[in-house]
């Protein structure tokens, strides 16, 4: 905060506020935010009905104050009295536009930036704590995978399929289901589809991304299942997708700019003549929030980081056809990419 | 918008945009971006890897145009392209903060407010086919509340059971569950407690608050069971509670001010001495969003208007020893309130 001029730090909904305090905002009307100014104590502005809820907030975060506030209570002006006279204000990333406006009409003097211009940096650097909870999530995820490998997917539908893998990432410990996107046939060829109706047939790939939350912490894995021997084609497409994601895990070491990893994976499937089937980057950041730094993208120069975590999640996308995407976490350790996944890689066949 | 001077309306995540197109934001990193100019043609920016997920929305949303960004595009520099010139914009409620900040930059000369100023009126007052979704979410969770009735729940955690009602949710029908709170003993009297470790045991009144969308709608119901005969003052304070309900209820006419029917409810509950003990508002208003308007709390002056749909839901809390709260969904008509919930308001005896 010292170095980028930040006097109050403003944390509302969203993972920041849950990794500094391990108290996370219930995402609702009613305002919850941490101010924190620089060199100040600690307080959290809780609606008073949500007190109770806090349990030892107080006991655990040295000097932190819980200030609740009553129904009829204006908790943005309340904020605007313990930051007045700030003139640099870093509010949560996730923070609703609503309580923004409120919060900069409220503190008019304050120029307002992005938590993450203050937190991003540090959370992407993950302790050892941090990368044994990652680790267990992934592992979480991997018996996940196992399992599916073992249950029928022809004759049900994705919605089905996707239910089933909220049930199980919830049976092994799994807090939250994030998403589980089950795209079957040409749906696989849309990388954020939304399971629906389609029922699995005879023959047709099934791309399966999941992820939750075990003890604040994200997984999310993608597997491809096959129902029946995959045709050549696909095997082939696959083993291309196979070496891709080993190129990127390979570069993925410290010191190595986020895009060069991104072009390693990238040019292993140009080279199979898939470039223009490849339409998202290679990986994002993962630890609290599903989706943070570093990007593994084209035009990422920052050089990755001794504990950075990241997916690496190539993909090949045939419209109208199918869809392959082959994801890991992956941690770098000096020495060197660890892969915190250990489910096993090939195309799973299945009933 | 002509009438609030908005020039632009800028829909991201939050309920707004499937409000108004049926589509909805994926709430992560890359931004997805309804632009709506007064009197031009609305724009949808949206992440390139998601615009096989938009479906058929340009057939379904007249004039509407899909406008892809590709990995390494800068979608608020699109934004601000397609915005420039606006005086005034409105940005949907729930839009990260990390964006709004953006944007405001993309757009210097624009004073921006929340959408809400724009839809939350128009999101409050229901058509008929608004009524029939958030009556057929109600009917689900009605049908999951009397399923509850005929399980057990001593010997089980509170986890355990807000499994249960996930799943139950789901099983009704509902595409999401928003929260299911299980509330048992002492942890009763937290209104908005997390579901824990907690086992029920025999004589714990438990408090199920659950709710979550269906078709886009939600529903929102809460009942109390006891694990065994209540004790007569358990079964005492929840006469006093029933009372409040039906007094809320009652008052809840079209042309009477939120506030009124929130001193309704508490009116009872103050008579019978436990005015301390009801520690929030009556009730919210309930559609797309599990909370919008109308809030039926002290200050709302506004009038209730045909077509409002909201939760009534005293509570009364005794710190360290129980709680207890009873909601139903109530629609505003011209020949009086309905209730949308119908499921048994007694306390259920319980194993």
């Amino acid at each position: 905060m010292d170095d980028l001029g930040v006097e109050v730090l403003l944390l509302s909904t969203g993972p920041d506020l849950p990794w500094l305090t391990g108290y996370e905002a219930t995402p609702l009307e009613r305002l919850t935010v941490l101010v924190l100014g620089r060199g100040g104590e600690p307080v959290l502005v809780v609606p008073e009905l949500e007190a109770p809820r806090v349990g030892d907030i107080e006991d655990r975060v040295p000097g932190l104050t819980v200030r609740p506030w009553a129904e009829t209570d204006d908790p943005v002006a309340l904020v605007g009295e313990l930051g007045r006279g700030a003139r640099r204000v870093a509010v949560g990333d996730h923070t609703w536009a609503r309580f923004v406006l409120a919060l900069q009409d409220a503190l008019p003097g304050a120029a307002f930036v992005p938590s993450s211009t203050v937190t991003a940096g540090l959370r992407a650097v993950k302790d050892p704590a941090e990368v044994d909870a990652l680790r267990a999530a992934a592992r979480a995820v991997d018996a996940v995978v196992v399992e599916m490998r073992d249950r029928p997917f022809a004759g049900r539908t994705e919605h089905e399929v996707h239910r089933e893998l909220v049930e199980r990432m919830l049976a092994r410990g799994h807090q939250e289901a994030n998403f589980a996107i089950v795209a079957s046939g040409e749906n696989g060829a849309s990388p954020h589809h939304d399971p629906g109706s389609r029922r699995i047939g005879d023959g047709d790939v099934v791309v399966c991304d999941f992820g939750g939350r075990r003890d604040l912490y994200c997984s999310d894995v993608t597997r491809v299942y096959v129902v029946g021997e995959p045709p050549a084609e696909v095997a082939d497409t696959w083993a291309v997708l196979v070496d891709a994601q080993e190129a990127a895990v390979r570069a993925a070491t410290v010191g190595t700019p986020g895009e060069t990893v991104d072009a390693a994976a990238r040019g292993v499937i140009e080279a199979a003549g898939h470039g223009e089937h490849f339409v998202h980057r290679t990986g994002h950041g993962i630890g609290v929030e599903a989706h943070e730094e570093p990007y593994l993208v084209s035009g990422n120069t920052a050089p990755i980081e001794a504990g950075n975590a990241f997916s690496v999640e190539p993909g090949i996308y045939l419209p109208g056809r199918f869809g392959l995407r082959l994801e890991d976490i992956v941690v770098a350790t000096p020495s060197g990419p660890e892969r915190l996944n250990s489910a096993p890689r090939d195309l799973a066949v299945v009933g």
